[in-house]
């Protein structure tokens, strides 16, 4: 068989696949959830082997420290995976719900319920536990999951693959209800990207050279993770201890994450008494600081940022500064350079407070909170398949219930159209 | 300037009218859409010109009664238009809606916040009325609009968007938040799709082919709008004349849109009774009856139906028939050969009801009832701006809410991650 029709038969059987799921009760599958979390612990010391075989490869490869340590899987990862699938298993199952419900004058009830997507397609690279919290966030939506991980992380991909399969299997869990595409072939990405009536949903997780080849290739609806470009305005009304406490959060608490802040805007009227303290308090933690020419005659130390800065993802101890005349400014900035993922204001003036959130077009907005809190769990929705960068069907952290579509039923009594 | 280069900037003219949209009040909106109704309403003489140059074009290029029909503008259908704008006036402004809130153990408040979708470019064929109600809808949910309608309706089409464009911005109407595409060159369609960062959301309008070629083409979220090959499953617990007369609604009522019937299942249980009834009923108002041999059996006027018949839409007084020996089957042809659009079940008995609307996965699952309400007037939405037969984002008809997405705007009071 070619890949083309390999393809195309795992997603055949991952649409008969979706259909069983969708008979699944909410015990049924949290039942499945717990099997393959126990199977996963019991193959602790197999799974490791597997990564092991990963490492040895990418070490010979040459991969950079920070992508090893992405890849590693240690006793302590493994553990959070299982804990992670348990903690799903307790999450009320959106499927089923009646969104809403009305009854119009011909005395059609309509009712708009939550039902699963069908089959979703996962792209992603490095990370192995993806391998697991995606197919526990699928199952207990009742989707079937086609995983697609990197290349460099497929032996332990497909051990986390495989302790899942046989764990759910022995509860019920519809055979290809969770399937990986084993081959390394690049081409199999583009072939799931363009299964149209097989595939409902692609997402794309990683660099944005991969999530620019899915959507460049896709028939199928994308949703996108790019990366954050995050913003901290901190204007004149400024609590200024607070927003040396948040700029220090939104850069350092974990630099290599979206949600990080990668620029720092000031208001001029509060740049002489701010930026000396910031600059002190960030060098001494280790971050480069890149400022233009206002910025950089309050803290000389700063190299300068050029036009390329303000539109980079560092993921590094690195943060451009950039002293702006007024509130319209920085929203003027944000929206020319940002990414529309996370921004902050640091500010006690409520009409400055209000016209930010209501000017910045993000997908989260906050107002004298750290942009850290982007993120499924730290929103209480318990699990995140991501962060979209879209703005369609689901923005920002994406959880269960952005894993839903939903159908209308319709009862009547024999109504017709006139 | 290139065609490239002049969609850019048409581009960069919606952004930035999307950014000003976001500052109008409700009343504003609405007076907005007022003028424009008023505008049209006055220039209706020399629109029926303008629709004249494009009738002489189209007669003359030899197209079908049909599609000049549905180019046609008269006196009635730009009344119809006006009364639109004013209907949608006068519906409840969805923007900066709280769809829900909540606090987080660490004091973070989260407010979940309707907003814009921003650009919409909507990509459609033949009927001018479509460039008056999405040019309404997307004022009142405060997106800049680009519109690319058919080359035969060019005339037409840029004579009521200009008549809305002067009545708008008499009464404060954004520079640039309707834009109409007036190059004919299909290349602009492409340009369009591909604009990521300009366009958030494309909707094409129309026959398959130009869907696929848009889907092709995109790097933009698309909201596909596909043929509706819509299904009744007459069960053996069906009242007779009840399926008789939404049977008959279904595919008569109007048979050249996508929520009519193109194919009957009926269960082997009631099909000796019904078929002979149908037949006769359809057959005397001009429908042509193409049956499955069981069918046949016992409707022998009927023609043989083909594979092909069973995934066509016809969009005429043409319905295929199949008797299917019971509910399983019926949904097994359903999810096989139907376009996930409309379907509907004629049963007295609650189980075969339960298991139809479950097990259908279609925008809307009937309960006796004519597909033909699959509408969002009908829905009571007010308006639509088509029928969505994707799952992202939106399933069904599309009215108002669904041209919004949302955003989180997070208060705190100086919180941190640790």
């Amino acid at each position: 068989m070619s890949l083309h029709e390999d393809m195309l038969a795992m997603g055949d059987r991952a649409l008969a696949a979706a259909r069983a799921l969708a008979d699944l009760h909410s015990r049924r599958k949290n039942n499945i959830l717990h099997a393959m979390a126990d199977e996963l612990e019991k193959r602790r010391e197999q799974i490791k082997g597997e990564n092991r075989k990963d490492m040895d490869e990418a070490e010979s490869a040459g991969l950079s420290p920070a992508l090893l340590d992405r890849l590693l899987l240690t006793d302590g990862r493994i553990e959070a995976m299982v804990r992670g699938i348990r903690a799903v298993a307790d999450l009320r199952d959106p499927i089923g719900a009646r969104i809403s419900r009305w009854i119009r004058p011909n005395g059609l009830e309509i009712v708009k319920r939550r039902v699963p997507i069908g089959v979703i397609a996962i792209i992603y690279e490095s990370r192995p536990n993806v391998t697991a919290d995606t197919s526990a966030l699928c199952l207990k939506t009742s989707n079937a999951v086609i995983l697609r991980g990197g290349t460099e992380a497929i032996h332990s991909n497909v051990a986390i693959a495989e302790a899942l399969l046989d764990g759910g299997r022995r509860r019920g869990m519809p055979e290809d209800a969770l399937q990986v595409v084993r081959t390394t072939d690049r081409e199999a990405v583009r072939e799931i990207a363009r299964m149209e009536g097989r595939v409902d949903l692609v997402i794309p997780r990683g660099g944005e050279e991969l999530i620019r080849a899915v959507s460049e290739a896709a028939l199928v609806p994308v949703i996108k993770h790019y990366k954050g470009i995050c913003h901290v305005y901190v204007d004149q009304s400024a609590d200024l201890e607070m927003a040396l406490r948040i700029a220090e959060n939104a850069k350092c608490q974990r630099p290599g994450v979206c949600n990080a802040m990668e620029t720092l805007l000031v208001h001029a009227g509060v740049a002489r008494e701010f930026l000396p303290r910031l600059a002190a308090r960030l060098t001494a933690l280790g971050v480069e600081l890149r400022g233009n020419p206002a910025a950089r005659a309050l803290a000389p130390d700063m190299k300068e940022a050029t036009e390329e800065d303000w539109s980079t993802e560092y993921l590094d101890l690195i943060l451009s500064v950039r002293v702006v005349p007024n509130l319209a400014a920085a929203v003027e900035h944000i929206a020319r350079y940002g990414s529309r993922h996370s921004d902050a204001i640091v500010a006690e003036d409520e009409a400055a407070q209000a016209e930010f959130t209501h000017k910045v077009d993000s997908a989260a907005v906050y107002v004298n909170a750290s942009t850290r809190f982007t993120d499924g769990g730290e929103f209480g929705m318990g699990a995140e398949i991501g962060i979209s960068t879209d703005k369609l069907h689901a923005r920002g952290p994406m959880g269960l219930e952005e894993l839903t579509t939903y159908k209308y039923v319709i009862y009547g009594k024999g109504q017709i159209r006139e």
